[in-house]
């Protein structure tokens, strides 16, 4: 073990990641990669480096044509009996899915299963059963015993590459099943084409293309062995297909170079070992010799890419130093662990990538990011990697949403874009916050003009989402497009922020007409029901209206009148207003909290989830409610939600999430709300205050000054802020701006067991377009 | 009409290419590309550069789901009643086949059908009668008028850049119909992914994605319109298909910038137009950038295109001046105009291609070229090229077969490729006798080692068509492999050419394992019988033995006993010496040319055509066995047997070839035996003396010498050559060698009436290794 050591450290000292502070431990330790395995988290427990291109982690089942496929979003599901295999892609938290490429199942022994088999029946094929038991999973590294075949597996992964050790039982050949029909969300005919190949050296190399959540998917791997290969198969067990090319040498049977196909399963055999199996391997988008080249980028074995990995979670985790209960910090880095994963690398080391256009592109100076889970990620988590990220990888995300813009068919940013790949899921066009969000708060190094034009691209492309009818109605009529509510609510706050964004680069033309088009929120509340409605291109409301009724392809995305009439992130004190005023909102703030859901049905809709009364926290419009009674002036309720919340939705424990954590934002979320403020606003440089969950934090920033929060008193019982001072000095106000964090020093929340019911005066309330 | 003829002499002018021999338009002239577009001929009468990489032609019908598909090889079936449409990849005479991508039918007026409709069915879809008066097919151009639609349509190409043009009728709008379904030999299934996308300034380019003879074939287009883009559809017809993914902007409808799917097809609306709507097209294996690049490389309009296409066929098919009767004429150069076709150019304008590993490779130095149908073409095309093609293209073409070789997964030399995709057609590693034909004859500026370290790779891969069994048992076995026979002859002799290629590198260690593999074809020849047959691995020839049955999977390939026994270019000494002498021999061929075939019925072997008894000169196998009359010592026989087969198998009409013309190989023989001489055995470096049926034809070699073949009193009834002078001087052999050849000078056949029987001694024979 002392080897193992020496070789860690030596990793650490070439790589110069020493320079991490000793007390990222913490968040390292603290940090629990099952967390919201279980329930609808839809996390994966696997092997990944911050933000890395490879995500390697157990399959414990995948198609959706087998079995229900919705719990199976990132492929392990905590409560299933057996794994199925390793494979290299995942997303964590998605509430669609697809990826789960390059699965690799170990099999010792003389017979080789070519099929995974059933669950119910152990050695039935190539899975195995395993316990939890023996499962460890810590940033960057996964472990868990195989125990039909006796197989110790362990998974770790670099930015680019990963490296899967496989210690097989003494006196047992070796073999692996590498399945290219294995994907998450399978069904058939998702896999277009998908080819094999022994290159002369042993390196296995290979390719598939897909049809899944993204339309035409093309990925490249390379898969180097510490062994050599002794025999293998290539079989196409898709035999009935009428192909009507000619046989090539030897016909997919044993020793065969190459084969191509619909439905590839590789035997890869390597005779008795006497050390574990390790595979180092990588992948790209732009062919085969990019991705032997990606897996040339980063080099070493199993336990050299563990230490460098390790460092990095330290140092990225270390971004945020925290004090407080066992349960808070493991409550806190776990989230905050799943906050730095998307959107995550995808250009090859030489820079190139696919993009949405399907061609190969150059990114030149910055890294190319992809998997935007933008509808979601725009509200914190965004804003939290503002804060806790180099400025390098901020200004990569913006390069790259930018890029995608110029490169898309469509000419508009992504929607729910992975592998560069657009899906065009939710709605809105929320990558425009994010950039406008980067710029108003100082972030720099990219051409603001081609962001600006991109965004403006995206808000005028008539044939997306009902934009030529919202450009001309001021609305989005819901007889010509779904989900029109939520539509028109959304684009009227993303309107807002280009014309902020205009303003400070000086296109006051631009802004004027964007700032119209913020107030088109608008057009769409009825101010007579008090709520969010859809209307009907004749300008009147759609009917029947059931402000509990949710329903695809209904007036609201994944949600209902009650959580979206809230959405006027912009313009709160307009929406108030229209509310009929402080205490109307109250009301109503409270009416949504207390709902009595006793007698609703909605078992249907698979993403809502975390409901409190007409509150659902698993899904993202209601993100940002809670903060609302400070808007009100009784920033104590936002406190005392916060808490009903946090203690109701979060734990850190497999079922830990009340939802799908969406690509990091239900777990930025949590990082902001425990930090004591939220970013209500994206575009406002505001974060708004809540409550610390913490008894002291220290951000240290991208500009390398360190911002404190610190909650003396805090207690279960000292659940409210009594007040709250900046730098020493008394804050009167509740919120904090960018540039007060981003000049250091210390936020200070004297916590107290009853509330402090001074009404916050409107000069001290949060931004609103209509103040 | 003024106007167009100067534009024209000025583009010829710009491209210096007035250096056309004027002689040169005599080829022009006679070159009739209809020919062979009947029968089985599958050639295909549209638009192509000499080896460009375009084939714009008409496509009469296409899929093999629908209709009989062998005798739409080429797309186009001569009797056929109407035009599906034009498109922009062809073979020139294959038995399978693949391509017709990017089909686009103009459709005028108001209504556009997106469904080609029935033939026997007038206006049910975008498909429109013809008729051949209203045809005009020359060398790279191409025109018909679609009756249904009123278009007159023209088709024109570059070596990268097609142009199609087509004038609407008056007061109609103009319409295009881009149907990214339809395809060559197409099935359910075969279109594995397609997408289409109109750039912002008009120009629409794709790629498809197709599981055709070619596993999984990519290629790329870019169209750009002469006039502007009014409006357009993209629509996705497999509505049925349970995609998992979510809806872009517009779901496929009308204006979209972008659709991808399995089956689409584009309406491009211009308008009403006050001139012919020209498309200027380019290809790419690459990516859809590398198609907009290659439409970038050559520039103009159609009429600029056309004048250089045209000016570069004329210089093509100047390489021979001929001398004879029109109808002498027109067969000749009509199968000369078909030897320049394939294999064609394939990497981009920028030197990229997609290779057989499916990766994108940069060609260094040279123009990656495929369409390989080598089994056909190492017999008399290739050897062809080499003495009226420049040395460039024969260097590329050798050039490419080595990189294929070095880019294939399987590290071996291409069977039967095309678009750089691997087919495993046919049998053999026959791109070893063109590359050693091309050494042999003096064809430099390649690497030889790596040649020559392809070619023992090719010989010695096992999984390759029994070669395992071959290496070991000196034979294949008919019950480890299939057409066993076949392949241990053809084996045998591309054995033999490696030998000389290594004897004229040094490598004698090479030479000597390989000169005795080239006998290898005696363990497959049956003395008992006279005939080759096939042997099982336990030593003993297979029964029941019929020389005439012809059965896929059965000893021979696409043959029988009787065309394979004569197979052994390399050694027809030895093989005559084992049927019994000369006297045996001449007996035996008159026996297969006089066969009485009335009692077999072949109608199920599409490929057995144009029978002289069991001589079939429709397939490859009997090529080079009327000469071997003159290997057994009676010329005067082989010339009545050259006069029997030209007579009876070629005609300068749309049904003039006998059978495929399999990628100029067809018509390489008849331009060879036209010229009265023919390369029996690739690799001897000699040309076995026939008899000439033009007056007079002169060759300028790539070396710029000329050589001019002569036939003084040539007439119907003066048959027979009287005797032979080579530069005056009386050639007592059966043979002139490549060497005689490129030093220029002239070879005279005096011809007479009745047969000069004085039999040739063993040293006037051509080529034989046991002599």
């Amino acid at each position: 073990m002392q080897g193992t050591f020496q070789r860690v450290a030596l990793a650490l000292a070439a790589t110069s990641l020493l320079a991490a502070p000793l007390a990222a431990q913490t968040g390292y330790e603290h940090a629990d990669p099952l967390v919201g395995t279980g329930g609808e988290g839809h996390t994966f427990p696997g092997a990944v480096a911050p933000f890395g291109m490879v995500q390697l982690s157990p399959d414990t089942d995948t198609g959706c044509a087998i079995r229900e496929c919705y719990g199976h979003a990132a492929g392990y599901r905590h409560g299933d009996p057996t794994i199925q295999g390793f494979s290299l892609t995942h997303f964590s938290g998605a509430g669609h899915s697809d990826l789960g490429d390059f699965l690799i199942a170990p099999v010792a022994g003389d017979t080789v299963p070519l099929e995974p088999g059933d669950p119910k029946k152990p050695g039935s094929g190539y899975r195995s059963r395993f316990t939890h038991a023996d499962e460890v999973a810590r940033p960057g590294y996964y472990a868990v015993t195989l125990q039909d075949q006796g197989v110790r597996a362990e998974m770790t992964a670099g930015t680019r590459v990963a490296v899967e050790r496989y210690a097989f039982p003494a006196g047992k050949a070796a073999h692996l099943v590498l399945d290219l029909r294995s994907s998450l969300y399978n069904y058939p005919g998702k896999i277009l084409w998908s080819s094999v190949r022994v290159r002369p050296d042993g390196t296995i190399t290979g390719a598939r293309e897909t049809r899944g959540w993204a339309p035409a998917r093309k990925l490249f791997f390379a898969i180097r062995p510490s062994a050599p290969l002794k025999t293998h198969a290539f079989v196409d067990t898709e035999g009935k297909v009428p192909y009507r090319g000619f046989q090539g040498p030897g016909r997919g049977d044993d020793g065969v170079a190459q084969l191509q196909g619909r439905a590839i399963v590789a035997r890869l055999d390597f005779g008795m070992l006497d050390r574990p199996l390790e595979l180092r391997v990588a992948l790209s988008s732009v062919d085969e010799d990019a991705a032997l080249a990606n897996l040339a980028s980063e080099a070493g074995d199993f336990d050299a890419v563990h230490a460098r990995t390790t460092a990095a979670w330290k140092q990225a985790l270390g971004a945020i130093e925290a004090q407080g209960s066992d349960t808070a910090l493991r409550n806190f880095y776990s989230a905050f662990y799943h906050t730095l994963m998307a959107p995550s690398v995808f250009s090859d080391a030489d820079g190139r990538y696919r993009g949405p256009d399907d061609q190969v592109h150059q990114a030149e100076g910055f890294t190319f990011h992809s998997t935007f889970s933008l509808w979601d990620t725009f509200r914190a988590e965004h804003p939290l990697l503002l804060l806790v990220q180099p400025e390098a990888r901020n200004r990569d995300i913006i390069q790259s949403l930018i890029a995608s813009q110029q490169e898309s068919p469509f000419g508009i940013l992504p929607v729910w874009q992975f592998q560069g790949r657009e899906t065009w899921t939710m709605i809105g066009y929320h990558a425009v916050p994010v950039i406008a969000d980067a710029y108003l708060k100082g972030l720099r190094g990219f051409d603001g003009k081609a962001a600006l034009d991109a965004m403006v691209a995206s808000a005028t492309y008539g044939p997306y989402g009902g934009l030529d009818w919202y450009q001309k109605l001021g609305y989005v009529p819901i007889d010509k497009e779904p989900e029109a509510a939520s539509k028109t609510v959304e684009y009227a706050y993303d309107d807002w922020t280009i014309a902020r964004m205009a303003r400070a680069l000086g296109r006051y033309d631009l802004a004027a007409t964007f700032d119209k088009r913020a107030a088109n929120w608008r057009n769409s509340f009825d101010v007579k029901t008090g709520f969010l409605r859809a209307r009907k291109s004749d300008g009147a409301y759609r009917t029947p209206f059931d402000p509990t009724a949710i329903n695809y392809g209904s007036d609201y995305t994944e949600g209902n009148a009650w959580q979206y009439s809230w959405f006027v992130p912009q313009d709160q004190a307009g929406l108030f207003r229209l509310m009929g005023g402080d205490a109307a909102v109250v009301r109503k703030l409270d009416a949504m909290f207390d709902f009595d859901n006793s007698k609703l049905d909605y078992s249907h809709a698979e993403d809502i989830a975390g409901l409190i009364g007409q509150y659902i926290h698993g899904n993202e419009p209601s993100h940002h409610v809670a903060y609302l009674y400070s808007y009100a002036g009784q920033p104590w309720r936002t406190q005392e939600r916060l808490k009903q919340i946090v203690d109701s939705q979060y734990k850190p424990t497999t079922d830990g999430l009340a939802g799908n954590d969406d690509l990091g934002q239900m777990s930025a979320w949590l990082v902001f709300t425990m930090l004591g403020f939220y970013p209500v606003a994206p575009g406002s440089n505001q974060y708004v205050l809540g409550r610390p969950f913490l008894e002291r934090a220290t951000l240290t920033l991208p500009n390398g000054k360190r911002f404190t929060v610190s909650a003396p008193g805090l207690s279960e019982a000292n659940r409210y802020v009594g007040n709250v001072t900046l730098n020493g000095r008394k804050l009167d106000r509740q919120f904090v701006t960018h540039e007060e964090l981003m000049r250091g020093g210390e936020l200070r929340f004297a916590m107290q067991a009853t509330p402090n019911r001074t009404v916050v005066p409107a000069a001290g309330r949060p931004y609103s377009m209509s103040r």
